[in-house]
Formats: structure tokens, sequence, C-alpha cells
């Protein structure tokens, strides 16, 4: 069983995320706890401790994936 | 069912992501592919009419979820 928290602030793209991506995620082998920061500043330190650098964030079992705009697609080109 | 695509180009970010998230989805309710684009740069048209603006980046029912570093968490203090 794979452990995973979604951190989040309640911004639009966070809610999107949200909606898009925890909802196709296997319940048999993942369970997921949604942390809203906006709302539990005192967890921002245990974000960071995890390795979170932006919200919103998922991390599975250690691993940060950051969901947002990184680099432009135009490098590969 | 929903669909997904996943866009990446082999970056170590990509890989780690690959791995963290994809095995985590449930395919009984979503499938997955896989495009490398930077050996199918002929696709990069294709990510860049869904939305794509960088990558890696997780397409689901045409919404577009970059997976990556965006802004810092330290605003939110």
């Amino acid at each position: 069983m794979s452990h995973a928290r979604y951190y989040h602030a309640g911004c639009p793209v966070c809610v999107e995320a949200e909606r898009s991506l925890l909802p196709l995620l296997d319940t048999g082998k993942v369970d997921v706890e949604v942390v809203h920061l906006g709302q539990q500043p005192e967890r921002v330190a245990e974000a960071e401790q995890a390795g979170v650098q932006s919200v919103p964030a998922l991390v599975v079992d250690g691993q940060v994936l950051h969901l947002n705009f990184g680099a432009t697609l135009a490098a590969l080109k």
C-alpha cells in the first residue's frame, strides 16, 4: 500500500488538479490524505520537510510531485 | 472511462514522476498513453494543442496537469 499526501492551498490550479487526478488513483493501491495548507498553516513545516517547494504537490511514499507549470515546451523543438 | 496522456521527454523529473504516479492510477477508470516527445517530436504540436506548456505533463480528459516546480511555498507563510 502506498501513502500519498496531496498538499494544496485552495487555489484554482490546486482544485483543478485535485478534481482531475485524485479520483483516478487506485484506492486499492494508495491512500490519499488531502492537506489544505491555507487552512492548516501549522503543517507547512511538515510539507517543507517532505521536500514540497510549491503547491499543489502530491507526495507519494516520500517522493514529491509538483503539479504546476515549469519549463517551456519550446526547448524540445 | 477517462483517457490520459503522459507527455515527457525522458528527463530525470519525467522518469521520477512516471514511476511514482502512473502505477497508482486505477486502470479500471483510466487508460494512459505514454508519449516521449524526445523520441516523437512530431507530436509536440499535438501536445501544444492540448495545452501542454512543459513536460512532464499529464493530460486527463482534456485537462492539463503540469508536473513540476512552480511557485514557492514561502508565499503561504
